[in-house]
């Protein structure tokens, strides 16, 4: 049997403000490293031994990581990052407030742009400093499709996450057993949608909790046995809830 | 020109204790983790950009290293973990109290074991605990030589360095321009001796600081220009000295 585990990173900084993050690479909040200490725990405790893992070029990513890692002591295991598990990219929208997008944009184009699966945010142009043509990190993949985009709908960050799935993942699944992959609410959504086969409409909906290990079970052909997330079902019904409630006006 | 720096990993639970750590997996002290953000701020206020890092599958170097890349903001980059990178071995040494050992061994038997080229401490048999044999994360390396060390001297410790130098390293160094190794003052005496062509008599006096950076620039052909601490003199003098009165009793 082959396990996965995906985890969303901890609470960051800018989810604490309710702003729109994408791949600006905002800090973890005080909670968000509580958030993944409490998930090392409970992955030890339910003794999981990963012999690989992967995250994103994004410090929320890497340090939910890190610190899963430490408190499960498996900081030795090998660890990949790569862009293709960044968050999806907000465009223009990155670093602004959600609230007052809602107030001059109305809560329904709010809507659309977090949760459509293909209406992307308008574009940053090439000049802008969030663009990621200008930040070193992505300076090796300039002509990797998708690496370095101005602004992504939900599709677009599905598009570079599945195949990575295909061609790396789910083989280093297949080697090792047992790995974790450290990353974010859409390209998450990526991989979910993907082996559990959900619909474009559906996937919008569905909303990961932060920090909390979500497990899917694989047999020996790599089908699909089943899928849970490691928490009381009390503690996951109230993050969901928090989640779905971040785009409705405070 | 291409940079290369070698950090020791900050103070541990065990330096602090003043016992023989070797492989074991102690992590480090709260004075570690300080010295290693005060190498991150520097190395950040000295403008280095690495590309790359290394370090040991032991969490005090894993931990610096992490620390550094955070104060620098390049938690991002790639890091790539190994065993032939770890801290010397010591045999059944490992977990003794130094002064202990100087009171039942006197220090000249100490001092032989912690600074002779090649007098190995007596090996750990093949059912102890501390036998890397024993441990997963080398479960990996079992046919590789050197791997699963009973006891070392540092000649066994520049065995298995130098090689993995020569093959990658070096190469990486050569293909990034700017690299960072974390790791132990024994792994990192190997590099130091192969890269200052230092002698076997030699090398055994030479005391890397904890958490300080020791940068090494080399010109297009690769050959060593210059070597320097990135420290003021007066802390640099005081941390060699702290070492070198390690092995004395106290």
């Amino acid at each position: 049997m082959y396990k996965l585990v995906l985890i969303r990173h901890g609470e960051s900084t800018w989810n604490k403000e309710n702003r729109f993050t994408g791949w600006t690479d905002v800090d973890l909040s005080e909670r968000g490293v509580k958030e993944a200490k409490e998930a090392g725990k409970k992955l030890k405790e339910a003794g999981f031994k990963f012999k690989f893992a992967y995250t994103s070029f994004l410090k929320r990513a890497i340090k939910t990581l890190n610190i899963v890692l430490e408190e499960m002591d498996m900081l030795w295991i090998p660890v990949e990052k790569t862009w293709r598990l960044n968050e999806k990219h907000y465009g223009t929208l990155q670093g602004l407030n959600k609230a007052e997008m809602v107030d001059k944009y109305g809560e329904k184009q709010v809507l659309v742009w977090r949760r459509s699966y293909d209406v992307r945010p308008p574009a940053l142009e090439d000049s802008d400093d969030r663009h990621p043509k200008n930040d070193p990190r992505y300076a090796a993949y300039l002509n990797e499709k998708g690496a370095t985009p101005a602004t992504e709908a939900l599709i677009d960050t599905v598009d570079r996450i599945v195949p990575f799935w295909k061609s790396d993942i789910s083989k280093k699944l297949k080697e090792e057993g047992e790995i974790i992959v450290a990353a974010h609410g859409n390209s998450l959504r990526g991989i979910v949608k993907y082996l559990k086969n959900i619909s474009d409409e559906e996937i919008v909906s569905l909303n990961l909790p932060t920090g909390i290990p979500y497990v899917f079970e694989f047999d020996q052909d790599m089908n699909l046995v089943k899928d849970y997330f490691l928490a009381d079902e009390e503690t996951l019904r109230k993050l969901m809830e928090e989640v779905a409630n971040q785009g409705k006006k405070k």
